[in-house]
């Protein structure tokens, strides 16, 4: 039998693309496996870039290399991993009905014609550029690659004012990058939170904070109208005011580089990226799409999404070579999972919110709780505030969002775990975590929130959100906002409208509280809150409501 | 309608006593509750107290307080939580045919009785204490209450040696905490490994290495024969040799405190704890057992188990109450999730190992994989090395094991979600984590785990464990051990009977190796041994099998 030597082209070099042709490799000693990329700067890192510019590591390269410090060039690729990379090759046009990709080699111009019998377009995503006057300045850049990395390291070098456009997740990453090299650091956002498709605005509010403390100036709900400068940039210039730049950051998001796929008439999906299959194949089953630019499935709501992320490339990578090689995988689809820091804030989320929740027709409710990453008396904890999101009725989780300066993203991907195999409150309230006190309390935060969840759905506890609690405060209502702290935790920190009644002599002031009126205890991270709820609501009062999450987890200004 | 007022006596006022407690005041206001306890120090957390030795914090009351500080004491649980406790008073016997325990309380001396309509026994754990000459000396105790840690510190101030006795989680975590008093620290065990109830011994051997590297003499499958001493002890004799001792450490184990219930006729289980059904009721309807005295059913053998821990206390506690109450709830069991920090390695576990597969009749397959906790750009990244436990035939995660100077904590809490809902290895490897670079890698060591084990039970990757790679090297067999790392890396660290062959050499090398030979090639985390294993097999070579792990899972010693 003479075995078919199949020949498997990939267009684009770096995530989803390598791990494709990698793969592929391991599975098929025999196929004939060409990537191609535009750049010379194939398999690079992006997600570490912020941080070459942060000043973490000093050799941009590192972005290229292996763990063990070898480089991820041509060479490497064809020597160790044992498949041809023809760099500086730009794809020109494919012909499908032929099977053959036209290819311009950009050192020499030269064009030549190569064949396929399975295409991968793995051609990633481009910044977006808003058409506004004076993007094309000098000094305005979006970061994509390393060049763009190493001209923003230099003018970081020269500038004294930045101004990021977009606080997505490279515009907070830049914003503290920046900061710590010694700019002025300008965060300019078009909507009212930072993280708008990521976080509820309860949990954006704790960025807004940490942004602040660090000296950032955060513009949300403001738009950029123009940028100015003659030659070099000077300035951004918004609705509402004027900002100093020597340096601009265009972070407003990226769509997916589609062109050469949309030429040939392969299908694109709702979202702009390349519509595939579960197998990763576009509408042409002889091409598959991975990576950045190609269409997800969101595993929960079905719905097709565009969420670009190295970790969803590497999966796609496997995925299509595992296809072409005939070892037949489908790919289940994501839930959004991110993670990112800002300063000493961190920040994860997986699933959706209870916005998400509503357009899809389910009925959700969310619980925000506060408390410690891991024991009170080990050194080093460190709050944390979850917001997890559950469907009333079958009690199933759908979401959750976590953020502090302790450990979230262990929580995050625990419930992102639950999420995936169909898990409800009551079993993640049973789910049998690691504990010691180094590392975790003996009821986790995680176990907290399924069993506020599980007091809530139940009638047992009755809760108002931080964001419920303020617009009480803002309208002037009526109501009697209950601190049971201590008097020393109250001296440190409180809120403006509450009242202090230390939960200890609760029981002896209740003549004091009128039976009718709303009240919303509260402590630090609401269990006392809760309990105050519990003794007035035994007591006979009718109308007590606890505020989620506490101090801890209130998101607005405090008193000192 | 009259209300009934339920008497409710709860025998034990620390984690799961006062946990069932308390949640049961949450729902039931009218409830009589009564927590009686034979100490004067109730509701402490044991956990902590390795610490308070260790001088992570100073005042030994820390461990009673709430984490703003509150003394969880007498007046506490009456103020806030509204119940009595009655402490200094022991339940001397239970006559369950009228529902009532005659008491003693031991300041007065006087003997009372209490009636129930309900009785939770939640009387903890005792540590056991091995019948051997000098067990009596002044200077030898166990680790359990505050007391005996006041005695330890006191003991290690004026000492100079200390001797523990057991390797399980109390004995790693005092090793450490004495060493960082300045003692000399030898720890005895029986068996030929730490953790031998949580671990495999290629993962116990890390913690071998981590305490030898700390100066800890470390006497494995050596047993105490005596304790020597006048009135105090001065040394400890084993079959092997003698160990001065001026504090000896007895943390061989704990044992069930059940005294009281197995002489009121309650049915004890096969562990010697109190038996109780999926509602924690005991053989008596009436009294229902709690934390570290009751018996637990391992979640995936349904075996029935013996894991004292704080974690599973808390959750006891909650189900027992909300059974009382009437809000019937099922407790589903235990997957003996377990951390440990021992000096600067971190120790994790979940589920079975392969050993406990093997014997409730499963074929369980198991991997080992290294790599880093984030990505190797992002500073303060380490290693961790993971054995991922699964079922061949339905591909379902059985277990975890993760040890390293990184974080594991967060990869075995995934497992322990993973395994309670029944994922597969295939549903693992597409599990949407959360990443950036401070976090994690694109893909994770779980990611990895899942994949490797994917090609090990799919027949694409043939690997050997490095225990039965040094069997190999131990019984002289005749095999190439072919380290593909870089003379850099080899110059650095190697492991002795290896030939280096760099893998980006390694087709150019092909003819130096023998086809028929078992080669078995590693690198630092068997990514290259892998990648080297394919090459060789595409090349014609029949017989190679990479190590899983490479270097950095080498549970044994290293060349420098």
């Amino acid at each position: 039998m003479n075995r078919i030597r199949q020949r498997i082209l990939i267009i684009g070099g770096v995530a989803a693309g390598m791990k494709t042709a990698c793969r592929l490799r391991r599975l098929d000693p025999d196929a004939d496996i060409k990537v191609i990329d535009r750049t010379r700067n194939i398999s690079y890192g992006a997600c570490p870039l912020p941080y070459y510019i942060e000043g973490l590591y000093d050799d941009i390269y590192e972005v290229r290399k292996t763990p063990t410090g070898v480089l991820r060039d041509e060479n490497f690729f064809a020597r160790v991993k044992g498949f041809e990379t023809l760099t500086r090759t730009e794809a020109l046009q494919i012909n499908r009905a032929e099977k053959t990709i036209l290819v311009r080699h950009l050192d020499s111009g030269e064009e030549t014609e190569l064949g396929y019998d399975k295409l991968v377009m793995a051609t990633g995503n481009e910044p977006i550029m808003p058409p506004l006057p004076g993007m094309n300045l000098a000094g305005v850049l979006p970061l994509k690659t390393m060049e763009q990395a190493q001209e923003i390291d230099r003018l970081a070098l020269e500038g004294k004012n930045a101004v990021i456009i977009g606080a997505g997740l490279i515009g907070l990453e830049m914003a503290e990058a920046l900061s710590t090299r010694d700019l002025n650091v300008t965060v300019i956002e078009m909507k009212d939170q930072v993280l708008a498709t990521a976080l509820d605005f309860n949990m954006a509010a704790m960025v807004h904070h940490e942004l602040e403390r660090n000296g950032v100036n955060l513009r949300l709900a403001e738009a950029v109208e123009r940028i100015e400068g003659d030659n070099h940039v000077t300035a951004v210039v918004t609705s509402k005011g004027t900002y100093p730049a020597d340096l601009v950051l265009v972070a407003v998001g990226v769509r997916p580089a589609v062109q050469l796929a949309k030429d040939a008439g392969i299908e694109l999906g709702t979202t702009g990226a390349i519509a595939v299959n579960a197998y990763l194949q576009s509408s042409d089953p002889d091409i598959y799409a991975a990576g950045d630019c190609a269409e997800c499935t969101d595993f929960l709501s079905h719905k097709k999404v565009y969420v670009p992320l190295g970790s969803t490339a590497n999966k796609h990578g496997r995925v299509v070579a595992n296809n072409i090689a005939g070892r037949y995988e489908q790919f289940p689809g994501i839930l959004g999972s991110m993670a990112v820091k800002v300063f000493d804030l961190n920040v994860a989320r997986t699933g959706m919110s209870s916005v998400d929740a509503r357009l899809i027709g389910l009925d959700p409710e969310s619980m925000v709780v506060s408390g410690f990453d891991f024991a009170h008396l080990y050194p080093g904890n460190k709050p944390i505030v979850l917001k997890l999101i559950a469907e009333r009725s079958s009690r199933k989780i759908l979401g959750a969002q976590v953020a502090g300066p302790g450990v979230v993203d262990k929580r995050a991907d625990v419930i992102a775990t639950a999420i995936t195999l169909g898990c409800t409150i009551d079993q993640l309230a049973q789910l049998d975590l690691c504990y010691a006190p180094p590392f975790s309390n003996a009821m986790d935060v995680l176990h907290q929130a399924a069993n506020a969840m599980r007091n809530k759905l139940d009638g047992i506890a009755e809760s108002l959100s931080a964001v419920a609690v303020k617009q009480l405060l803002d309208n002037n209502e009526k109501f009697i906002f209950l601190d049971v702290r201590s008097p020393a935790e109250h001296a440190k920190q409180k809120i403006k409208g509450a009242t202090l009644m230390p939960l200890g002599a609760l029981r002896q002031k209740l003549t004091e509280l009128p039976v009718d009126a709303l009240i919303v205890p509260f402590c630090k991270m609401s269990l006392r809150g809760y309990e105050a709820q519990l003794i007035l609501q035994q007591a006979g009062f009718r109308n007590v409501r606890y505020m989620e999450g506490g101090i801890l987890g209130w998101p607005y200004a405090l008193e000192g």
